[in-house]
């Protein structure tokens, strides 16, 4: 079987949410000391982790930052501050721990796992997970980023990686990457995918001069004329102007959509993915959650496209998959909800302010 | 010494943030692994933290939500669903650990501390503190809710229990509240502080009724036209259109402030209460943060007018201080990038990359 095919199984093999649990839960939450709706996402949340795991109660307290990286040939076009070696340099950082995502990861308890999908570097470290498609994709601004095969091969290694991680146990992941070069590889998807003006898909940042940032457009653009890549078909967009973290983090949505577990997307780069992967198959959709709004453009066209609203605002650009261990722990506050709140019942609330409050302006500390 | 006078000598006492230590913990911060200023609201508020503590690490493991409870005697007017029972109710639910406050409390490692400033009921409990004001306040559409004294009494008493808890080495607080009828109480203080017209001060909420909701702005309209609060006193506007639970927040705000640790605002009622102490003196800003954006109307006013911004998008409204545990995880997660992420040097990445990405359109995993 060839990883299209590969893939396809997985694909096909995505179930919608479970109705009858999540009316279940929802039932619950209802009969919860307070203000029906009153805790807002909170509610959302566990109610959808309840319809992906057909229970009342979900425990997340086993999750992964999966960390997707690649290196991208479009650097050679002066799109990135950053000389390439950093992407090699970095995915060492992870590992020691010293990172943003490292850091945060580890405060909320989540593990980190690192993937090499394309760094154009010899990595042998056990602490790097080995599925090396090429070193490094080409230069889009000159031709395909990859074969179409390739793209194929890097989605899977990213969908199997995820299914490895819920076959170990893991419960909840996040997506976030490694790749100097991959805002512009995103960017170029997202217009590809959406028909997005390259102007509004690219990001402009703090720090990017008037000129870098037009050079970063018009290399978009090229990239995007030159290869011609089919909206109809997102595997056609990653290779055409992708890149390898791009393909295997789209992958990984997959995963653990297949898995019937919740994935939770990071910034632009993730939100990419996440939309390459609802392309593929609507139901993936089902089983992610937004964390923080990105500051890089093209973040917040990508989540309205997906129709998902992000809980954090922080202002945060590192990438890395820095957002996901945040957003970890406002799972944590949707389980805890659900699992340890009283009912009305419990809490001596009388009957007729129940239905009071079913019907009211509420706030149960200010009506 | 009377309450006003103590009251005074504390908001006297107030220093503005440590600068030097502010501009140090940038330095670091823009030393770490990641391009300056890429974790957003992270990064600013463990600046923030070392400015109030004038150390670059600040531990906030050891913190305490304040609850403090009263009843409101304008819900004889109807301006709210609930009886006013649930007062009580919910203060000894707090103390038995079911409700949305004390789910959230536990799961994110504070304690929860109960005060009952003004309930209508006696309470033997050793889990409530006892601060009564008086046993609920008049109704604020016929006459003001206190006296001037019992005003400063209450905020008094307020400063008192975040001075206490602090001296008790509690390294941050949160600040929420319990009191039937105090969402209308709020609009009416906010109005009264800040010239805004009811119409855009109280919330509609969900389920309240046209009817019901014009009732409110009708009451908040007649509590401010009949008893005609002084803008220039806060002090004056929490007497005549506040409550006992309002007043010993605004105090617990000013309390924090003296003692020089951070204090989260949960939601609408508790931003009036940050605002109050505010008005009394702007310095209590430097030590308050925001939790979550409140879907009840006024809050976005509110936090407009203290220039501060919510990192929590959740559409919440339950208020308690349930807010304010989910950002404790947040700025848990900005004390650890403070101490655990490595410098550049640690990371092996080059002076030449440094300089770059200092003024780059950053983004580590993707330029």
């Amino acid at each position: 079987m060839n990883s299209r095919n590969a893939l396809d199984k997985y694909l096909a093999d995505i179930k919608p949410l479970d109705n009858s649990a999540m009316k279940a839960a929802k039932a619950r939450l209802d009969n919860l000391v307070k203000p029906p709706g009153s805790l807002g996402e909170l509610e959302t949340i566990t109610a959808r982790l309840s319809g992906i795991s057909s229970r009342m109660h979900y425990d997340v307290s086993k999750r992964c930052v999966i960390i997707f990286a690649a290196d991208n040939g479009v650097v050679e076009e002066g799109v990135s501050a950053a000389p390439q070696a950093v992407t090699y340099t970095q995915t060492m950082n992870f590992a020691k721990g010293i990172t943003g995502v490292a850091v945060l990861a580890n405060q909320f308890h989540a593990d980190l796992m690192v993937v090499d999908v394309g760094i154009n570097t010899d990595i042998e470290s056990p602490l790097v997970i080995n599925r090396k498609i090429r070193k490094g994709t080409w230069n889009v601004a000159l031709r395909e980023a990859m074969t179409y095969d390739e793209a194929c091969k890097a989605a899977l290694a990213g969908a199997e990686i995820a299914i490895h991680a819920a076959e170990e146990g893991c419960k909840l992941l996040g997506i976030g990457e490694m790749g100097i070069g991959n805002t512009t590889t995103s960017a170029a998807v997202l217009c590809a995918l959406t028909n997005l003006p390259p102007e509004q898909a690219a990001g402009k940042g703090a720090g990017l001069s008037e000129e870098a940032y037009r050079r970063k457009i018009e290399v978009i653009k090229t990239s995007l004329e030159r290869n011609k890549p089919n909206p109809a078909d997102p595997l056609d967009v990653l290779a055409k102007v992708g890149g390898f973290d791009l393909a295997a983090m789209a992958g990984a949505f997959i995963g653990a959509a297949y898995m019937r577990i919740p994935v939770v997307i990071d910034g632009f780069i993730s939100i990419v993915a996440a939309l390459t992967a609802a392309k593929l198959n609507p139901l993936t959709k089902e089983y992610m959650f937004a964390s923080h709004a990105s500051g890089e453009q093209g973040y917040a066209y990508a989540a309205q496209t997906l129709g998902l609203e992000p809980c954090l605002h922080l202002n945060m650009r590192l990438g890395e998959g820095s957002g996901c261990p945040l957003m970890f722990a406002v799972m944590d506050a949707a389980c805890a909800i659900m699992r340890d709140m009283g009912t009305f019942q419990q809490g001596n609330i009388s009957c007729e302010y129940v239905e009071a409050v079913k019907n009211a302006d509420f706030h149960i500390g200010g009506l």
